[in-house]
């Protein structure tokens, strides 16, 4: 499905526009949006205007990119609140893998939709997803018709006795190949497939050697996790006698299309390998706290010249998934052991910007607000106090704003949140959905909620 | 001023009601609000209505106590983005002592209105606040016809050479004991007085040792920071040859009515003297990381028996004064040093609610809902989507709510927010008056914002 942008070209007229280009500027005026793309954007006056242009006043608001996350599990949406003050593995094998097993198509594509809401209407555009293992189609095509932009593949796990989740080695790979032809570069090239082996301890190496085959035979991201937690970093070490970056690199998984998420225990090995390949790496501190995994050393990677983005995770490790939670977190939880300087606002603006975006290989299109680039545009309105006064833009989009502060949000200059609300679809059936699956699903796979 | 409850009896109906209580019980139900008192709650139907009580529908959200914050500065809220990234001191004396040297009666009472505004909006109903040097009636007079329920104190700070702020000790003194004496136990004993010498390397001896008494004879809290940052603690242990908990202690300030902020740095004769004495202790996290500081070593100090509250701090150092955001951070900050057990959301909420109270000396009468005890009550609306489903009331409460879904807050009964909105006081007049105060401050200081 393409959705149409707005026929007529918008202008958003009279904020102050966070540009996250090369100079990260900052100016107070105008952004055109024309045919899906920014058409031209600078201070108030500059920017030529064609009849029939609509107008959209954003005086006192802040312009920026749209946010683009590295690492979500919208299959996972669902599960918010029912797995608690777990450590990773239990919170997989105990809750999160159950969980997923209980999932119908039904209750997948209401975990979805509820998680894409929650997406946009707190300024994300871009995705980086990883699914479950079975019916991920639903995931696709509700981000086809509520209009987020989305990189994503089903899970893949064949180690027998890992999970109810595992699928024999082949069936694997052919059902991931399926939905990678059915999908990759759909809509415009909003929709991308991305091969998702689940974590090294979840994959045969023979799943694993034929997932970079069969990736790279269709220009497709590679997507899992490595070295997030201690229990996870010794599991992998017994099984493989090698840390995670490394016995993923010895198997095929490591380059400019393979994306990590967490990377929080890096051995000096891992962290030659990451640097020597320029393999990418998606930080995501809320969970990393949550699942007592730690603090990834973010600093230390941005150093090596290695590419990283953040996101949200999964919303039973977070419990949610906004992007002015995350970029926070990222700036404020280096700086005890790195000094206040490190990490400043506009650094963790530009890594739940363009380093995302270039993490999902979509920083040539996405990420900054420049001409010619794809029209994923958030508006931050100022109307409550705690984004009083305005000192310095970046740092209160960073430090002050949250998610619910997001006014307006455009998709390929396709207007997706107005005035705080979803244009295209409607929330009261989304969560109204939610909150029936949810119930059949932890009925399904046995597991209580704390509700009274 | 005494401001008054509404007359009528408010049921808020339906709820599902966290009520922090001994049993932490939560039910879906009713919470009876009357003469400023919570006057019954319990599940639904068990409540006895008198004739014109005022029904309040709140279906599908949640009823909590009030947050009670114990360690704010509202003097501060116009610096929010001035100071970025800058460890403690040189903060203190580059940026913030100067702003607040520059401060004017009304530029202050626009900055605490502003801060009053952003916690109430977000849900917390009571404070311990730390002013600045001069003028600190302003922020009483703002706490009384606002309605927040507050415990405040005028910074005093003699140390001739740390700041244009410094006073004389008598003056110090005797403006301190006529503030308290014009506003402890006002309004209905909403409003108290607490003595705030401003940190040991600001204060004299003879202001410590005097403070004491002034204090006691009051039966005013007394309120200071000690032990925050490396750079802090070097500095005063090389001018006291003591760490600052004992420093303190040797000064007289130790005990059930001495609140200290911070306490992330601390030697085994601090621990100890903190449990001797029962002294209360502040936790910040956000600024704790903003201000490079560290992490506090709060499970240790709770299995101590320490009280422990928390507290957004100042807006130059976090840069909101969200109760969610602190909440949510003390509970996964510890998480990844004592594992995921460590702090569950019940934990996180009891600091943020009857921690502080207890910090604050007011647990007989605030901090949970109980029947007889003052009727501080929030609720948290679940309109938008990262609120569900709903699995854990409390988790949602801690985790996954932010500030923009408190829809009503109530203080003594009287309601303050409704329907996201402030009742009695203009957010436009409060909002601009704040972006002019705030230029007048930083010109009459020279401190650049970094305004396009």
């Amino acid at each position: 499905m393409i959705l149409q942008s707005d026929p007529r070209p918008v202008l958003l007229h009279g904020g102050t526009v966070v540009t996250v280009d090369g100079d990260d500027r900052v100016f107070v005026g105008d952004v055109l949006l024309h045919h899906g793309r920014i058409a031209a954007l600078g201070p108030a006056g500059s920017v030529q205007l064609t009849p029939g242009t609509r107008v959209l006043d954003v005086t006192d608001s802040i312009v920026c990119p749209g946010f683009v996350q590295s690492h979500v599990h919208l299959c996972q949406v669902l599960f918010r609140g029912i797995a608690e003050d777990l450590a990773l593995l239990p919170w997989l094998r105990q809750r999160i893998w159950p969980l997923e097993a209980a999932l119908s198509a039904a209750t997948l594509r209401a975990s979805a939709r509820l998680g894409i809401a929650e997406l946009l209407l707190g300024g994300t555009t871009s995705i980086l997803d990883m699914g479950t293992v079975h019916d991920h189609h639903v995931v696709f095509e509700a981000a086809s018709t509520m209009g987020i932009r989305m990189t994503s593949g089903k899970a893949m796990m064949d180690r027998v006795g890992q999970s109810s989740l595992d699928e024999p080695t082949a069936a694997s790979l052919s059902s991931s190949n399926h939905l990678a032809d059915a999908w990759h570069g759909a809509a415009d090239d909003r929709l991308r497939y991305a091969y998702a082996p689940r974590f090294i301890l979840s994959c045969s190496d023979e799943l694993l050697r034929q997932t970079v085959v069969e990736a790279r035979a269709r220009g497709c991201l590679m997507h899992t996790h490595a070295s997030e937690n201690p229990g996870e970093v010794d599991a992998v070490r017994a099984a493989t006698g090698r840390d995670n970056v490394v016995a993923l690199e010895e198997r095929g998984i490591a380059g400019k299309d393979v994306v990590l998420a967490h990377c929080v225990h890096l051995s000096e090995d891992e962290r030659a390998s990451l640097k020597r390949h320029r393999t990418r790496v998606a930080h995501c501190p809320s969970t990393n706290l949550k699942l007592a995994s730690g603090i990834a050393p973010i600093p230390g990677l941005l150093a090596d010249g290695v590419v990283v983005g953040v996101g949200a995770d999964g919303a039973p490790c977070n419990n949610r998934l906004s992007a002015f939670t995350e970029m926070r977190l990222a700036a404020l939880l280096q700086k005890p052991a790195h000094g206040a300087e490190a990490m400043p606002a506009r650094t963790a603006l530009r890594l739940m910007t363009m380093g995302s975006a270039a993490v999902l290989g979509r920083d040539g299109d996405t990420g900054s607000l420049e001409p010619g680039k794809r029209a994923d545009v958030v508006v931050v309105g100022r109307e409550r106090p705690h984004l009083r006064p305005l000192a310095d833009p970046v740092a209160t989009l960073v430090h002050a704003a949250e998610a619910a502060d997001v006014t307006h949000v455009f998709v390929d200059g396709r207007q997706l949140v107005r005035d705080r609300r979803l244009v295209h679809d409607d929330l009261g059936s989304i969560l109204a959905d939610a909150e029936i699956a949810v119930g059949e699903v932890a009925a399904r796979a046995a597991i209580a909620r704390g509700l009274p």
